[in-house]
């Protein structure tokens, strides 16, 4: 591939240090091979040439929590708390979910997300097979997991070997663009026994697990009932955090949890917005960072979201905690910027360099139009970038150097067919049941 | 001017009312003429025609508190408390607003507010005739008021001089489209015996009032060490609530101040994601709602948002405080479109009608594309636009029937010349003071 050639009128390398000038990034190999001010001195031929000469630079953004394919989902059950959602609507629409399903699901989820700055985004769903056929084709990265329940012997044995074989056919797949994790679905849905095999079988094929933990009050209550302990405290007796883990919501935490959380190196995957829309609560954010917790930002799936935007996540990380603190400087503008980049990255186990706009590191870059009303004036571009600016901004997107997204058309999906295969599909999935 | 016909693949009138079919919508005369299903019947010659098959109509969003020309200072200043804010950033840099910066400030505003969907505004500010100006011209909605404060008694009486004048000249302005309200900033700026003027002069001039009250904690304290009650009590013992009053924020209330509020028939702009920036509180939304008090919603200056992007506020009013009470009924996404639309027309004292798609209402209407990946699928279509939509989707924008935005395109506003002024003016701003 010729090497990518980008001219911008302004860069953010990361969330600490912003170019605003003119600025040029040239991509080789899937990597930022060279950053310099100004235009680009030498000859341009053989290089493909990106002229957005209004655009910023910024990182790709990191979506440290979800499950793609319940984009198909989407407002198929609102204003229910957590656990009525899940058995009443959720479970019952999941169970007609087929492989095809999560297929399109998957790309409609890629889709939203590459449109709205998303480089790189994590899944824990069932049919991982065509999720992750549709992350190679879509172009996007991918933090991909089977999602393990273990209430059934059986199901739980099938899960794991479903997991090897998963981690065998796509760890490093697609230019090393997929890479993947351990999924036990949460505490209450994995038996004490089932989540020792599930650490066994991430160290034998070392690779990290993804769990949900303490994402409700209730869950919390429960856990205490049946083994005495919080969920996080029961995680680290059985063993999960001698693994490298990122643990979703971490919203009801006590003071020995962060502790906990600290000591083990536990990433936490902060979903603010859904959070609040299942109302299950405000995560303690400030309190993690403080105790030196890797947190990146999530949006969890659409179908308690609504929607896959990590421009919302940010802002919402940015502003939610402050206004819960009574503090406007609880979480500030550059925090919740790495959140969704360079910490992200280290929250979702990527190697050193993503995150970030610097030479050597992956090529994974989203430019933002500065011509547009909410950009201006600048005073404080990363304050723009965090508090102002959202999906309707993005212009391109590139990961490992390839364009998904050129002036607004995305390049590797066939928007037209996923819209008519998923209007297709929810047809189906909201027909009644054949008698 | 012709009548202007829509064809539309579906239509939310209210709140609680949607047509999930392809809809003819004809305007005139700045109202709506006629809604009907399928394809309009007649003849469509001498019809302006915009044909929109994939596109949702929804009513124009309604803004219900703002300082439009503050997006001159957008990200000026951040992660501060309210009053440090204002001391330390904002009011050094507003002392070096001119009136040419509140023209161009406020063309800003308008263009972001009509290309996210909103259709009517509110402004409190200075040089609001340029404000006036600026509306006009652009072609949307003002709610209008001269920024008043009474700590010093010439500048107190000068205000009122300027009310005086500025509802002579603008209220009923622009073909009706900008009204005229007075404008008392806050207890705090304005004393008892000003506040007294404010509501006879408000009584004289026939239009309501409307001010900030309750916003922050210490605001409260201060105002019960001084007066020996609150804000809110204050105010109705002032005589302000005999008249029609618009309160924006009212985070800090106790039962008694709700209780106040609900007699005297008080509408609340609730400013969730400012109040969140400042660090400044979580309104009871949720507890006016019960007691009947008309509640809408607003984004506040770009200063403390910082855009004026209404979907934002709608779902971050619909899950913020599902969140916070950690009850996931607590405000309905049909709840938050009717405070962005119907709730907020009646909160900014608008004839009725408005915030509705019916015949014979102002022809004020937003169309959303419903082909964008976050609006796939529709199991409910209320829910995707409170809880996935954004200004991304937001394609045509028609207020009193004329096209202010047709196919992303402004129509009334010269984008490239108000770029070029914001920045020529921020440069001006940004420069230290001459020796």
């Amino acid at each position: 591939m010729k090497p990518t050639l980008l001219h911008v009128g302004a860069v953010v390398r990361d969330a600490d240090h912003v170019d605003e000038a003119p600025t040029y990034i040239v991509m080789e190999n899937g990597r930022i091979r060279e950053i310099g001010s100004g235009r680009y001195p030498r000859s341009t031929e053989d290089m493909d040439v990106y002229e957005r000469p209004t655009s910023v630079a910024i990182p790709g953004l990191i979506n440290c929590h979800g499950h793609a394919a319940m984009t198909l989902l989407r407002g198929a059950g609102d204003d229910m708390p957590l656990m009525r959602w899940l058995h009443d609507r959720i479970f019952p629409l999941e169970a007609k979910l087929t492989a095809d399903a999560v297929y399109w699901g998957t790309l409609l989820a890629c889709w939203e997300m590459i449109a709205s700055g998303t480089t790189c985004f994590t899944d824990m769903y069932f049919f991982m097979d065509d999720a992750a056929r549709a992350v190679a084709e879509a172009g996007i990265r991918g933090v991909l997991s089977v999602g393990l329940v273990g209430l059934q012997e059986e199901a739980g044995r099938q899960g794991l070997a479903r997991t090897r074989q998963f981690a065998r056919t796509w760890h490093g797949a697609a230019d090393g663009r997929i890479r993947v994790t351990l999924g036990p679905h949460a505490p209450y849905t994995c038996p004490p026994r089932y989540l020792e095999q599930v650490a066994e079988l991430s160290a034998e094929l070392d690779l990290p697990i993804q769990i949900h933990l303490s994402e409700t009050a209730g869950e919390v209550e429960d856990c205490v009932r049946e083994h005495g302990r919080s969920p996080i405290a029961l995680m680290r007796d059985l063993g999960l955090f001698a693994r490298p883990v990122l643990a979703a919501h971490c919203v009801h935490l006590s003071e020995d949890d962060i502790a906990i959380l600290a000591q083990h190196n536990v990433h936490v995957a902060h979903n603010p917005q859904s959070n609040l829309k299942l109302g299950s609560g405000i995560a303690p954010v400030p309190r993690l960072l403080r105790a030196g917790i890797t947190v990146g930002l999530g949006t969890d799936g659409a179908a308690s979201n609504n929607n896959l935007d990590m421009f919302e996540e940010m802002r919402l990380a940015a502003t939610l905690h402050k206004g819960v603190g009574l503090d406007a400087t609880a979480v500030t503008a550059s925090e919740a910027l790495a959140m969704a980049t360079s910490e992200g990255a280290k929250a979702v186990f990527l190697e050193p360099g993503h995150g970030r706009l610097q030479v050597g590191a992956p090529a994974d870059i989203v430019l933002l139009d500065l011509d547009s009303p909410v950009l201006l004036p600048i005073h404080n571009l990363i304050s723009n970038i965090v508090y102002s600016a959202s999906a309707a901004q993005v212009t391109d997107v590139f990961v490992g150097g390839r364009a998904l997204m050129s002036r607004g058309e995305l390049t590797t999906l066939d928007t037209e067919r996923i819209r008519f295969e998923v209007r297709r599909l929810v047809k189906q999935l909201r027909a009644p049941a054949p008698v």
